[in-house]
């Protein structure tokens, strides 16, 4: 692991959703109105009265009896809520089954500072001073007035759905203002990756057993030696330049930045693949093949390659993941597949209340030793961004951390092939949280479009947000 | 009623805690130790980084193990905390008894902007600039910030304890912040006097019954005709003469506005009474008889006065609230009580997000009629102040208005001679939130010490707050 822990790790959170936009997303599938609504730069003080308009998307095609109809309010997360209008299907599902469906109105909620949601217009990412609003109590004080704005004394019943940060959100978004919200969908959501609680090198334990349990173990051995290797080849001239043919990357190797840059995108995209793995061929903004994580496996097997061969093995399983398509000419390793999306907006919400510690020990998992390092963290958000984290606890405080055992209404599923699953709330705190277990899923599957190849696991889990969703309404009715 | 609605009726809340304070607060029967933590100005946000110390009292000796000791937490209102400490006798009384006493630490948690601590020293009142981070979710979020450095990981149980503005933040700490909070006493908290959910003129007729069954039905009767009366007086010299002299003013009554004030007076002194109205004499800023209501209705009665009678009559009432000593030289009608208070923190809360709609008919109540009008209020706000609310809702929206069925461990007490009772909650939205009715108590008199001569109903308050306090502490531990 490379010292950029704010990019390399944090980045998959951002990725996350991207796991499940793809470029269909462009294409429209589903349609909508978009809509403004005009809401406070800070819905907590008086010292800036400045407004912005905040985007939403609805539809209410199904909503067959509007007066009685319920909303599926979508809490978007760190990018353009259009993608996750577009990817969401199982909202749209939700809703359009004819038999079964539900009558209810959907609605996307842009993030402010993503998308076109900008309180400052493009001067929005200047300065902190600008930028200083973006945080996720504002985002939920939106929401709320967004609710406020389209079901007026609450009267219709509202689901929270979300997934990733977008699903905390949802969880958040019940627990603090449970009189606007009936319920919450949390999917992928890791409300536990904070400190303390969750250990910080669970994720990339979990990481490398997707690795090593997707064709053969070789995998994340070969992963795990990978890093020496290529650090070693990196030194000399002659190394540098087998490296760059070997993955084709565009650029040469000429820095040492250079050389952190090709191991971060490396980490970044085991990551990605795993948060990816599903067993359908999918469009990410890099389209993947059906299993991803299996097909770079395969491709980089052998427990027995020597240094020249396993970068020659590694070489050509990465194009799994930066050219499925056979059309991209050469590896741009500045490019991370996030760029479309916020990524400004989630390193700074990292580097301010959105600390969430990692680590790896190159034992348990297949990455070089790097312990949590919190002020060197706060020193590279500093000299990344000009801000630091007020403290390592600040998202506990708010929110409760593990202690959320007066929550209610929650389901919070998770996927075990999620290297995220891990700080997922995995046991319920009483009988009103349910807890979803997808022992098939990669990252917040089940929010995706329901496909011929989903596993049972997957089936079953919609199938319970669905029930469940019912359930709360027809108690909220008294049925 | 006169038309600076803000002064005269909004000040009510924070006449609430002085009426549970008095001059005894200066003598220090209670002692602690002063704490001061720093806080960020703007928690929700990264545009302002400014901090600064916030102040809380601390007493331990009565917390017997102090590593399982509970934490009884005063959410401190609109005023110096000490007031606040040194008349929250209940919370004293709960840890000192030496056999059934709570094993407790108390703390009294100073509200931003009030007392000592200013976020930005005397500066802090110049203008919205700085004013703007006073809201009631800043100050939440700065008692959270408090409970995160004394209670770590939130170890030890935290009872939220406060009354009328205080007990609105007792109820909404813990409904917002359930992982640090495990229960709320909140006393005399009208958390429904908001927008559409209690009517506007239920606060002044629970204030005329007050006045109509303390002695005679004559009180208000008198008190309703009497503002006509003024008002013909007051259009002549003669008749502001004959005013000045009969209430023994200290200035002449010379402008239009200073007819308005006398009215202004009487109105808040109405209020102040029957919130004070308490079985026991209190020394409060003006101190006060026993029974100050009955003691100003025998001085108020005769059905059959003519107009210079009435005016005679009520001079010699007003006396009861101001002069009980014998010592005040003149009525000073632009002193109001709460001058010592954090009177220009309030109307700026209430100009901003705390608009509590108040009117009266002058047929179900004693007041002259005067219709809930928002845009006057916000205008007169602008006026007064420069800012307006930004919406009427604003509290709804983020505290929940009447709909907390989802609320749990929270004790709502009100006392039936208290003219906020009517805002408060009086029926269970569930089997896990108490209601506690005091028909002998006014405004959070279960909150002061004990009496000699406290009624039965509120001796049987204080208990059930305890019992509560004991049962949830023991659930919390499993027991």
């Amino acid at each position: 692991m490379e010292p950029n822990q704010i990019n390399s790790r944090l980045f998959c959170l951002i990725f996350a959703f991207l796991s499940i936009s793809g470029i269909d997303s462009s294409l429209g599938e589903y349609l909508y109105t978009t809509q403004w609504l005009e809401v406070p730069v800070d819905h907590f003080g008086f010292a800036n009265n400045d407004t912005f308009k905040l985007r939403y998307l609805k539809n209410d095609t199904y909503a067959t009896e509007p007066n009685a109809a319920a909303i599926l309010f979508y809490t978007g997360n760190e990018g353009d809520i259009e993608l996750f209008a577009q990817n969401t299907g199982f909202m749209w599902d939700a809703v359009s089954d004819r038999n079964n469906g539900l009558n209810a109105e959907l609605i996307f909620a842009e993030h402010r500072y993503y998308g076109q949601s900008l309180p400052y217009g493009n001067k929005s990412y200047d300065s902190a001073k600008q930028l200083g609003y973006l945080s996720s109590e504002q985002a939920l004080a939106d929401f709320a007035s967004i609710l406020q704005e389209i079901n007026p004394g609450n009267r219709r019943p509202v689901i929270a759905i979300g997934g990733s940060y977008g699903g905390m959100l949802a969880a958040w978004f019940r627990m603090k203002y449970p009189h606007m919200v009936l319920g919450a969908i949390a999917a992928s959501a890791p409300v536990l990756q904070f400190k303390d609680i969750t250990p910080c090198g669970v994720y990339n334990r979990i990481l490398t057993s997707v690795f090593a349990n997707a064709y053969s173990k070789d995998c994340s051995e070969n992963i795990r030696k990978s890093w020496k290797i290529l650090k070693t080849r990196a030194e000399t001239d002659d190394g540098r330049a087998f490296l760059k043919r070997q993955f084709n990357l565009c650029a040469n190797l000429t820095k040492h930045e250079d050389v952190d840059q090709l191991l971060d995108y490396l980490t970044e995209m085991y990551s990605n693949l795993a948060m990816a793995n599903y067993p359908y061929e999918a469009n990410f903004l890099a389209p993947l093949p059906a299993n991803p994580v299996r097909e770079f496996c395969w491709r980089f097997k052998g427990d027995n390659l020597n240094d020249t061969q396993l970068i020659q093995s590694l070489a050509s399983a990465v194009i799994v993941y930066s050219n499925f398509t056979g059309r991209v000419k050469c590896l741009d390793i500045n490019e991370t597949a996030t760029d479309r999306l916020g990524t400004r907006g989630w390193d700074f919400q990292a580097c301010t209340e959105m600390v969430m510690p990692m680590c790896s020990n190159g034992v348990k998992d297949m990455f070089e030793p790097e312990d949590w390092d919190f002020k060197k963290y706060s020193d590279e958000c500093f000299k990344k961004l000009g801000v630091r984290p007020r403290t390592e606890v600040e998202m506990i405080t708010r929110y409760g951390g593990n202690q959320i055992n007066t929550a209610t209404n929650i389901v919070f599923s998770n996927g075990l092939l999620d290297p995220w699953s891990g700080a997922g709330v995995l046991r319920t705190p009483n009988n009103r949280v349910k807890i979803v277990i997808i022992p098939e899923g990669a990252h917040h599957i089940d929010l995706r479009a329901k496909n011929n190849n989903d596993p049972q696991s997957v089936i079953m889990a919609r199938q319970i947000h669905l029930d469940t969703i019912k359930e709360w309404i027809s108690q909220r009715y008294g049925a």
